[in-house]
């Protein structure tokens, strides 16, 4: 396994041209936040946002559109239920994250068949809480994107079917490749599976073990996709950005939110994207 | 009397474990706020969750969603008013907050009698506000749960039946032992009564004394008691950092808002989680 | 007229006593905001509240009622146009604000005058914003509370029927005599006419003409009414520290908003609470 | 071309006058935020407020009416769609926004169009976003009102029908004239097209090019053209603070938000309108 540190990271972070616009940022679509679960979209779409991304969309229940304008008036919002404007939206998009707080209905469900059914193989599609425990549930296939999967340790077990104690590197990536996506493996010290090689984080601390903390990391994951030409760095990158943020918020905090870590982004870029020029 | 302070709750925190991760730290629900009293379960769950709770689920009436989401993307939501879905969510709970801005109403008091008769003796059991008034009213037992009271002078004399003139250490102990509960009680120096010893608080400040204050010690303590395992530790814990918090703030501010002593909570565990190792 | 400043009010703000809790700071019921003016109970609420008030209960528009709780967690609400609940209220109130986005129509004016019916000699009344418009409109008259109206020039002109070159101190003076009320006149320089002397502010900067701002004022009345012995004190004091803390923020600031007002009103009440002990 | 920096803007910005209040800075009227896009014109109305005008209205869907109470509290709101409604508040505007958000549809139409058809000569009619776009797709005329377009360099093309490689100065200022409005062609380096004169911005960073900061400029302009008496200083003004609050931001930050903007209006206009005295 390859570190993730400073070094590692060091020239991931692309410069933006000076002549550049917001198209020239992705635009990025976040389906997900049910009756109950409005709370996780708002987390993932405020990262994806405070990642760089270019435009912000967010397919969600109705119910949760006023709180996330309260929070984040630079997204845009529809009804997640709402199939028609849903493949619309799936058309115009460049990265698409599935699954905070989607919940496992019949309804959640129909919408992320819909959303295999209709990515291309240009879009990038993160698929991440509910949406995993769904693709295992119903044995959906991965779909032609280029998927990336966020699991934790309890969902990938259902994602690979291997037990707790077979989920070594060795079976992992052999899990891996029968997905045919990224994996990144949410733990105390997270690991990222591609096709040809396997990152472990060097950063992050239990002070981050709090409820939304993987939301605030697919959004992060999206925006930083929508954005980078390589998307190996992208992935690497936010998962180091993430627990960085944490570690240096940890020092004097017992735990730390997620949306602590989502005001942090832009700063963070900002540090490693212009540090290590030597 | 003991005297909670400094020396006192020294090691009290817990460290958290390198590789745990929220699932660890309890599943808090919190039950409460009804049409117009929203603003107190937003506090209560805010203090759970800036606690450091693993996962909050908030149990309130339908119109105070979206201002909760607005706040606290953190939490998820459903209708305290649907019986079935209280029933499943107790049964994953780990502590339970039940009272803050829940009103007297007969709906109240059905939610009250169906979580008093499904709790289990696993459960932590925070019984304030208004279903303080609520047990007194309608002589409701202290149900199999490991349940603590948390009225205010007010709320102790209708749940005790002692005078204020009564209210001594004496008789508070024997009020207790009836209560089968341990019992904090709120006042300037706020006292805490465990089945064999008594602990008295000495910090707090008038600055406090404004509507919300118990609200969020309700939820302080529902966020320890689902992470430490003492959980008398957990109750003398947070009823010292929630007076010391505001002893702090009180030397630059008049009065002291209740989402100022939440906002403050990650910061001050941190600071007594490591300050006195030797 | 007397001039306030630094010096004046000196000792105006009580020390709180050290047992004291929040019933002790009174129950401030503010009433105001229409389907178009939510905001301005927001402020005036939140001024009452960063004010120290005990209890703050908001009578405003349902449409209102999920942005107070978003904003102001520690406040409670209900339906203004519900005429037993705002009854049940008012009985239970110690100071009332009237006005704030009320509006003009017919349910607004019923609302005015059923407050006006219902106060007591105990309540303190504010009388601000629509209500003072519907005040002059429909000469109703100042009821049997002790009444506080906070117009500004344009207002006072409707209330007095003084026309802009007559509002000189000595007619000024005539007009209140008439009304039976205290008058906070607003203007560059606020003026304060009580019975039996006229005080002048010496504080003030026209960064503070912005909308929402003489809302927060009648929200610090409120909230200092609630809680001073001396109701003239906590006049004058209120008159002061709002435009005080415009003036500092003015340094900087080439507007000063409603919402930075209030947030610093903690702040300044310390520091003017015990600057001045020599 | 005239260079906007730092010296050119020297002076523009007016000194309040001590004895002004709220009335003397203006009414804004800000029209949009469809069901999709409230975040847009949250953010626009939020620049007008922070800019210092001195009431800010907001004509926008029913279903954005909280989400802009509670984000910013100090702005009035009525429902788009409501023909009568906003008559009436156009009859009272002194500056109007249309277009953050509006959305294309046939009701989007009807609003801009009666717009078109309301405004006099006294008012400034700023046209954004989706009413830039409706403007060029149904062929309508620039109204008797001072109207300043404020197009990106797509929707510059659709309204000017110069195609990018033809937008040089020469050819902007001929569609210019034809349009009979003043022209904020917002790019890298925004340009100003008034009827005798360009200017171009030296101020502007990549890190600004993201969602909704276009609907931060408007708000500015609107802010500034209700207080400035010299309404080419407004906008001059507001594009170079705009972008000069995005470089002194995007020191720390890889991307800066909008609102992050906004929250930075009030102190840049004071540092600007003080800093060139001489």
């Amino acid at each position: 396994m390859k570190e993730i540190n400073s070094e590692a990271i060091q020239g991931m972070i692309p410069k933006r041209n000076k002549e550049s616009h917001k198209a020239d940022y992705g635009r990025v679509l976040v389906i997900g936040g049910n009756e109950a679960m409005g709370g996780a979209i708002i987390l993932t779409a405020s990262a994806a946002v405070y990642s760089g991304a270019g435009l912000v969309t967010v397919a969600t229940a109705k119910v949760n559109h006023t709180a996330l304008h309260a929070r984040l008036p630079e997204a845009m919002v529809f009804d997640m239920y709402d199939a028609d404007r849903l493949l619309k939206q799936l058309a115009t998009a460049t990265v698409i994250v599935i699954g905070p707080g989607l919940g496992l209905s019949s309804e959640s469900l129909a919408i992320l068949k819909s959303v295999l059914a209709s990515v291309t193989k240009e879009h990038y599609l993160i698929v991440d809480g509910s949406a995993i425990t769904l693709m295992a549930k119903y044995h959906l296939k991965t779909p032609i994107a280029k998927t990336i999967y966020t699991p934790h340790l309890g969902e990938w077990q259902k994602l690979s079917h291997l037990k707790p104690t077979e989920q070594n590197e060795t079976l992992n990536i052999q899990a891996r490749k029968e997905l045919k996506a990224a994996v990144v493996l949410k733990q105390a010290r997270t690991e990222i599976y591609f096709l040809d090689e396997v990152w472990k984080n060097s950063q992050g601390n239990p002070a981050m073990a709090t409820g939304g903390m993987g939301d605030a990391l697919a959004g992060m994951i999206a925006g930083f996709s929508a954005q980078f030409k390589n998307n190996r760095f992208a992935i690497i990158t936010a998962v180091f950005l993430h627990s960085k943020i944490g570690d240096d918020l940890a020092k004097k905090q017992y735990v730390v939110l997620p949306t602590q870590i989502i005001a942090n982004i832009p700063f963070i870029m900002k540090e490693f994207s212009t540090k290590f020029i030597f």
